[in-house]
Order: C-alpha cells, then sequence, then structure tokens
C-alpha cells in the first residue's frame, strides 16, 4: 500500500507553538498546541520543539502517513538557507539560533524554515480564504501588523526575502512613531495594540464620565484595554470607540486601494486576531475602500476575511516544506 | 544565411510616436519618431502608424533582419487579447479602437498590444536601468506618474490586468485631489504637472516681490511655470522652489520605502521627463528614502535612474512582442 505524503508543520510563535499533520491537499491529520515558554530560552525551546516533532512523526507512522518534511514558520527575518532565526523581538535572547540543523538532527527529517507571516499567508493561499485564486496579499492584524504576498501562485519573498511587510508601508508621513523606527506606519495606526493605544490616548485626553463611554468604563474597571474592548463598544454605539475603530478601518482601507494599484491582486485577505471582529472589520474596510479608490472599471481586488484562523501558519508552513523537499531543497 | 531576428516596437504616445526596429537583445537597429496628430481622429492615426509599420519593416527587410511581430505600448487601459486600446485620455475620441487588428491586416505582422508604462518599465529592465537584476518597480515622473512591476524577470500585470498604477498609491489620507478621482495619490504631489501646480499655487499665496524668487520672476515673464523651472530655482537657491521639490522628493521616497516593505525589489527605476533632473532628484530622493525607512538590515533597493529615455517605450514593446510571438501568442 502506498504512503499518503504528508508534512508535520510548526507555527513557532512568541506565545505558543502550533503544530499540525498536514497532508499534501493541506488538510490537518493530527495537531498539537504548546506553550513556546520563551523565557527558558533557546535551548529548552529546541528540545520541546524537537520532542513535538517527534511526537507528530510517531502519529504520522501510526496513522500510516510519511511525513516527508518538517515546515517551520518563525517570527522575524529568517535565513531560509542557513536554517536559522535572525533575532525574533518576541523570543527573547534569540540570535541565529540555528533550528533547521537541530530539529532536523532530532527528528531525522529535512527542514524548511520560513518566516511565519508568509507561510500563514501560503496556508490560506492554498488552503483557506485564497482557494479558487492565483494570487493575494494578506494582511495579519495582530499586536503588529504583518502579512504575506502570493502572486501566480507562488509565494513573493523578494530580493532579500524581506517582502510582504505590509504593515510598515507608510499611510502618513511624520505620523505616528512605529516600533520598527519608522513613523507613520500602517501598523502604528491599525493593528490590535495601536488601536488600542489611540483609544486610551484619546480617553486620556478627553476623559468621558462614567457611564457615558463603554470604552471608559472598560479603562476605569480593568486598568486597560484591548482592541476587543474598541470593537465591543463600537458595537455598544460608544461615539470614541467608534471614532478610533472607523479609522483603523479607513488606513486599512487605504493599504487595500495602494495594494490594489500596485499589484492588482485578486484577493486581499484580512487575518490575523483582529480578524475576529468579522463583519465588523469587512463591513467598514470595504465601505472605506470604495470612497477611497478610483472609480470602478472591473480592476477591484476581493477583500475577504481570513478562514483557517490558527492553523494557517503551521499549515502552509507544511506545505512549503513539502513542495520545497519535493523540488530538492531544505536543511 | 540565418536571419536575425528583430520585432518593430511602437510607443503611441498622445503627442508623439516613437518607433523602433529592436532585434533580440534589445538593441535599436533603426527608428522613426513623427508626431500623433491626435485630433485627426483614431483613423487617420490608424492609417499613419500602418505606413509607419511597413516603413519600418521595409527597413528591416533591407537591413537582412526578419521582423517577427509589432509591440505597441498604448496608453491607458489596453484589451490585451482583443487588441484594442479603451479609452486613453490623451487620445481624445479613441473608444475601444481595434489597433491591433488594423495594424496587422496593413503590415502582415502579428500585434502585440500592452500598456505604456509596462512597455516602457519592461525596456528599461531588459536593455536599460534593469540590466543585472531580476526584479524592478519603475517609476515614471511625467505630467501623471505611470508605473511598471516586474517580478523574477517577468511583467506582473495582476489579476485585472492593472498593476503598475505607482501613481494612484495614496500617500496622504484626504489629500489633494487627483484626476484619477482620489484623493492625495502620489500623482497629486509628485508628478511633474502637480509639482509645478503646488509650486504656483504658493507663488499665488505668497507673492514674493520682483527679485526675491527666480520662480516668481519665471512666472511673472511666462505667466505659467513647469516642474524644470521649479527644478531651476532650486538650483539658484529659491527657498520655495526648494521646499516644493523637496516635498516632491519626499513623497517619491515614501512611495519607495512601501514598494520596499511590500515587495523588496533589487532595484527602484525613476523614469519619465521629471528624471532628467538627474542627480537633482536622484539625490533628495535617496536622502529621504533612508530617513524615513526602518534601520538598515541589507535588504533595501538600489534607487536608479532610467538609462533609456523615450527609446524605453518602443524597446520594450518590441521584445514583449517578441516574446508573446515566441510563445505563440499576439493578435
Amino acid at each position: 500500500m502506498k504512503e499518503q505524503s504528508a508534512a508535520i508543520g510548526i507555527d513557532l510563535g512568541g506565545t505558543d507553538i502550533k503544530a499540525g499533520l498536514v497532508d499534501a491537499a493541506g488538510a490537518v491529520l493530527d495537531r498539537r498546541t504548546m506553550p513556546t515558554d520563551a523565557d527558558s530560552g533557546p535551548r529548552r525551546v529546541l528540545e520541546r520543539l524537537a520532542a513535538l516533532v517527534r511526537d507528530l512523526a510517531e502519529s504520522s507512522r501510526n496513522a500510516g502517513t510519511g511525513a516527508v518534511a518538517v515546515g517551520i514558520g518563525a517570527p522575524g527575518t529568517v535565513r531560509r538557507r542557513r536554517g536559522t532565526v535572525v533575532a525574533p523581538p518576541n523570543l527573547p535572547g534569540w540570535k541565529e539560533v540555528a533550528v533547521g540543523e537541530h530539529v532536523s538532527a532530532a527528528a531525522g527529517l529535512r527542514v524548511v524554515l520560513e518566516n511565519d507571516a508568509n507561510a500563514a499567508a501560503y496556508g490560506e493561499f492554498r488552503r483557506g480564504a485564497g482557494v479558487g485564486c492565483d494570487d493575494l496579499v494578506m494582511l495579519t492584524l495582530g499586536t503588529g501588523i504583518g502579512g504575506g504576498v502570493i502572486l501566480g501562485g507562488r509565494l513573493w519573498r523578494g530580493r532579500h526575502e524581506n517582502a510582504g511587510e505590509t504593515g510598515h508601508m507608510i499611510v502618513a508621513v511624520d505620523g505616528r512613531p512605529c516600533n520598527c523606527g519608522q513613523r507613520g506606519c500602517l501598523e502604528a495606526y491599525a493593528s490590535a495594540a495601536n488601536t488600542a493605544a489611540r483609544a486610551a490616548e484619546r480617553l486620556a485626553s478627553g476623559k468621558p464620565t462614567e457611564g457615558t463611554s463603554p470604552l471608559g468604563d472598560v479603562m476605569r474597571c480593568n486598568g486597560r484595554i484591548d482592541a476587543t474592548d474598541v470593537v465591543d463598544a463600537a458595537r455598544k454605539g460608544d461615539p470614541l470607540a467608534r471614532g478610533v475603530w472607523d479609522e483603523t478601518c479607513r488606513y486599512l482601507a487605504m493599504a487595500c486601494v495602494n495594494l490594489k494599484h500596485l499589484l492588482n491582486p485578486q484577493r486581499i485577505v484580512l487575518a490575523g486576531g483582529m480578524s475576529a471582529a468579522g463583519d465588523d472589520l469587512l463591513r467598514p474596510v470595504r465601505g472605506h475602500f470604495g470612497r477611497l479608490v478610483w472609480p470602478d472599471v472591473g480592476d477591484r481586488p476581493e477583500i475577504v476575511l481570513a478562514s483557517l484562523g490558527n492553523d494557517a501558519g503551521f499549515v502552509g508552513a507544511a506545505l512549503l516544506a513539502m513542495e520545497t523537499v519535493a523540488a530538492g531543497g531544505g536543511a
């Protein structure tokens, strides 16, 4: 009996490691999640990562599938050829860590590294919101804003493998400072963290009285607010929250206009934690897009929500690994 | 004796038609220029276009080269399969004109249509500022701002063949109105026409006295100014002109930052009439780019000037035609 071909996909995040056994069509055959425990340092994380891979490899053998490779989506800059993770901000103490070599030696499988946002975009492209299209740009709206660009069915990495940094396109010259060192980045306005920060700044400057602002009430009770609180308060009609959320959606729409004009992709996919707002995100982004963009000459992209949720990263990493190995690559 | 393969390239502009006989390596073997005389209407322009093609075909036979196809770069939206030019703003009265069919019938050669900015970008890529690189984005700075995107050695047209509209990326939300119907487009600030317009607006509002502003003097003498006057006056130290030109360069640099983050191309090429400013354009654009972009991690594109001048359009059109015909396409 011929074994079904599969790969192990890993999404190495600052908080959690999500992993799964994925077949050649992108279906998830088995899955695991565990805390990254990043503070324990790279050596300890790598040991647990290797154990996780061995565990999934055994699951693969038991299921009668042959895992041919491991794909790992890792944050920040990744040196794909060397198999190293450079210095991700959310994995403190990591510097040029040889993830590929370590996992490959421990599991006896070839390892393919990829930037995590690229892997997630590829996962959505192959198995999620991108099914049936040839090209898409994904905006991953989390604490920061990442992204990925798929053109003609292939992940576009660019000359220095740093393409898809959608969050650091500048939307306001001399605008809000961004963690990246620039000013006025899309991320500085429309990420979950900056949506919450903008709301908190307005609350602090406006000081709405108790009961007049659901968002102000959350701030008084919890001492902090996040983007979900902003969306919830906007739903309840809080004018301050509505204004902030609308601005987030407008900047996202402006980015969509720019993506449309530059690349004219078939789809733009909104992903990441903030996309859980669903229609409350999609409707205003589409609305602002229609108002900001030139008259419709039949050249508009579809703007849609991601559909794979937290699976996108490891599914994409696994599929990329299978394809890389089939083409003769991988560490 | 085997004939050398060549193609006829046409750059159909609102003012001039530039044409040439181009070999497979992009070298120009012969060339022609004639006024478009757009006011004479599509039928008359097509007749003269056909005569021009026959003339170059004869030149090709006399030179012992075999012209295998005609490539035509045309303004605005072009339906490549149908071979029609849709409704270019600078060719009044043109509506779905069947340029491909007409020229093909008259000259007995296959005709390949392409958007003019795409053709010029491809010409620079193959034979000009793009030699030695795999991907580039070109910003064509003329009356408006056009562009072209070359990725992995191929022209990227996008889903609805409307990619590369770099001039209509929004750089200022709710900014200056643009001819395209949007607000705050790159073109609305940094095109030659809008650089001149911004300077004229500032002159009108500030009213510098005679002799204090070289640019004001030009305006008083000629009743109008163009972008070249702004650059000249900036060179002479005119503070108003310097301010306007610096702003133009800063918006162009902002666009370069966004191109870098999204596509991470190897090169960004500045082309079109305004690129004649040379170092006076390149130096401030590079300077602003360095100030606007995140710290250098070795991922920056080269920002360079185009090198083919007015030849880029017909050279690119001819090369695209040769390749399309070799691949079995063309009208």
